[in-house]
């Protein structure tokens, strides 16, 4: 079966993104847009455009009714659901399955069973594969304290249908559970609709490794190295890496056989990530989570690679089989990302959405820009602080970090504060080129130096 | 001896192509602007801009003594002057040499005689390099007719001087050869300060074929194939293919090697085109000029070869020895180039400054945009009228002109009017499609109708 037209079912970069790789694999794009979008980069690039509904993503980009009846009324055979929004709702796989559509992702079983973080742990667990010090799902504040005081303290409460930061609580003391546990239930509850609880034994200094893996219909499964995104702050990733050189040669090898086999296990198909976590100073490693669709950070993997993430998503959900064996991914130097927000970093990082007024790119081999931006582009308010990845390759890591340093000095923004002049700081920061960050080292270390310091 | 930073003595998207390429190479780039274009994407993305002069070109580009001062302060040791203005003037050349400055460029005496039509005539003539049936310097109009009655007529009258179409007037019988060879001298004078003529047998249905040429300080000297640069319209390339499919293979074969023994005997160092034309009609070639720096269309070059052709530039004046040996050329698939003009080609493709209100770019790979423009630029009106080039490249000739189309189809510009539904209108006639076409077909078949079709 192949496809000829996909309904991007997504916003922002990413869906022009996803336009480029459909036209990339000669298929036709419409890309679904909510009416704050109508002007947007990807409904100007993309062969049609289609109205879903208002700005308001609940009644449009969320809604899988509007997406399914979108792709079917303007005559499309697959959807790419892109990342966030729809794109880990097995419903909407599922709808799909049911009118005849292709879902450009993992079967709705998989995205069930590799996104509940509690049945994904057991079935590491089953496997072999380490899950850290931790619980399975906790019955009550009661049981929480029990485990707690078994592992040991500090530990971090996390949301069972949880991700990306939400409802992750930590805790320093047995004394401190029972509040927490009520208030991370709460904000489970109210961001996942689904208050179920965990915890796990909270590390230090912690480095967030995860691994690229690409399995086809036909048991095809390989896996494209590892990225090293511990430079986060709350939670969200703001540099990513590839490969993660910072971890030992036999945990990455380790972790990118585990993160095959967990795959494997779960029937996966299409790209998917298996997130891990690596203790620095105990030289130890566990299973974090699996993140059933493309990553913001898929490019770095793209850039070391050579193969294109989002054009093997397309081909494999055509019943293509995977366009690589294992022996022939070979991964060449070093990239790194960055996410340049609309947020001003010297407020909170409050987002500061606006008229984008200039808006000029930096030029440069090795330097890939991904971006829904242009100059008079209207960030709207209504979604995420995203304006631009800047992705930077280079023979090393050092030349990958001095090129990015140049795409961000010239790449001007005008009419909305960015975070590009905190990300250079961060590039040029010592303990970060010398690998020695971890994931909170931002929020713990960098930030009070340079909120300190005088603006540029 | 190795470079260190660039003084870039251009404007437009060669000199937002020149930065790129110096960042690639690592080295530091200012770029010269006149007052006009202080805020151009060259001066934004350059390491530094350096005004030289007002808006007028003569008082600014074309100013030697002002480019010179400008290297000279800012620091830089090399000056590389893209195209056009003083690309093929041999006094920058040696201004650069009297003053330290390593000129990016062949050296001033390559120039001089590679650049005089005559000149470069006799040496091919004596190397035995086909000339076409043409006449030396023509000392009157008397002398003019005598020869042209030989060669019989249509005969086309050239400047020695000249290049781009200018100086050039067809004659299609001995009575009006005297009233043209006046017409033609006094605009030869005008355009280039020298009124001396030549005159050759107009070919009426001829192919333009060129072929790119590297040469170091050290000998080394090879050809990176030919481009077919039949897509004109008043002499002036719309159109530019690498290869040059239509053209017999031996006689692409028998182009390469008179370019490369021409230019070796020109001593000539740097990037170098060679000129022919092809006679479809009667399968013959000849010389027709040589264009002694980087030309508009090299990216198609680059596309097919995968060689930087302008890192190449700067590594040579550094210089290094050339990045390949001739059997390491190796043509891939095809590459095609158009030139999208800010012009009104309903109006007689009158220029049309302006702000360019909005400016998206299309996305997708084998897709490359040269431009020096983005949204909210206001296109001076003191210099030409170049937009962007949009070149796709491809598998075969087929793929890469239906991705180019697509290119254009979603390359969005507001704000004025462009060539590039002309461009698509071209790129889907059938006669180009199925390379019937010549010099001047644009002109004599194809506006024509396209003028009396209804607009789109």
């Amino acid at each position: 079966m192949t496809l000829r037209q996909v309904l991007v079912a997504n916003r922002g970069e990413i869906a022009v993104r996803v336009v480029r790789a459909c036209a990339d694999e000669g298929l036709r794009s419409v890309v679904a847009v909510s009416e704050a979008d109508r002007e947007s980069r990807a409904a100007l690039v993309a062969d049609r455009a289609v109205c879903i509904g208002p700005a308001s993503a609940t009644d449009s980009y969320l809604d899988i009714g509007r997406v399914v009846a979108a792709a079917l009324g303007t005559g499309c055979d697959a959807v790419h659901p892109g990342y966030g929004f729809l794109a880990e709702r097995p419903e909407l796989a599922e709808a799909c399955a049911e009118h005849g559509l292709v879902f450009v992702g993992p079967p709705a079983d998989a995205i069930r069973r590799g996104g509940d973080k509690a049945v994904a742990r057991e079935l590491a667990e089953s496997l072999g594969i380490p899950v850290g010090e931790g619980s399975d799902t906790l019955a009550d504040a009661v049981q929480a304290r029990a485990v707690a005081d078994g592992i040991g303290y500090p530990v971090v409460l996390k949301a069972a249908a949880g991700g990306g930061g939400r409802g992750m609580v930590r805790v320093d003391s047995g004394e401190q559970l029972s509040e927490a546990f009520g208030r991370a239930t709460h904000e489970a509850q109210q961001a996942f609709g689904d208050g179920r609880m965990y915890l796990e034994r909270f590390i230090t200094r912690a480095r967030h490794v995860e691994v690229q893996v690409l399995a086809d219909h036909h048991g095809g499964i390989v896996h494209l190295g590892e990225r090293d995104c511990s430079t986060q702050r709350r939670y969200q990733k703001l540099i990513e890496e590839a490969p993660a050189r910072a971890v030992p040669e036999e945990i990455r090898r380790d972790l990118c056989a585990a993160a095959v086999e967990l795959c494997r296990a779960l029937d996966y198909v299409g790209a998917g990530t298996v997130e891990f976590v690596v203790d620095v100073d105990r030289g130890i490693w566990s299973f974090l989570e699996v993140n059933t669709r493309v990553q913001v950070e898929h490019p770095v993997t793209e850039m070391v690679t050579g193969i294109d993430i989002v054009r093997a998503q397309l081909a494999i959900a055509g019943g293509d089989r995977l366009p690589v064996r294992q022996s022939d991914v070979v991964l060449r130097g070093h990239a790194v990302e960055v996410r340049v927000n609309a947020e001003d970093p010297r407020q909170d990082f409050a987002p500061v959405p606006g008229l984008v007024s200039r808006w000029v790119e930096p030029v440069g081999g090795g330097l890939r820009i991904d971006t829904h931006v242009f100059g008079g582009y209207r960030i709207p308010p209504h979604y995420d602080s995203l304006l631009a990845k800047v992705i930077a390759h280079g023979p090393d890591r050092e030349a990958a970090l001095d090129r990015l340093d140049r795409g961000l000095a010239h790449l001007v923004i005008e009419g909305v504060p960015t975070t590009a002049e905190l990300l250079r700081a961060v590039l040029g920061a010592e303990e970060f080129r010398a690998e020695r960050h971890h994931t909170r080292w931002i929020e713990q270390e960098f930030l009070p130096e340079w909120r300190g310091a005088p603006a540029a």
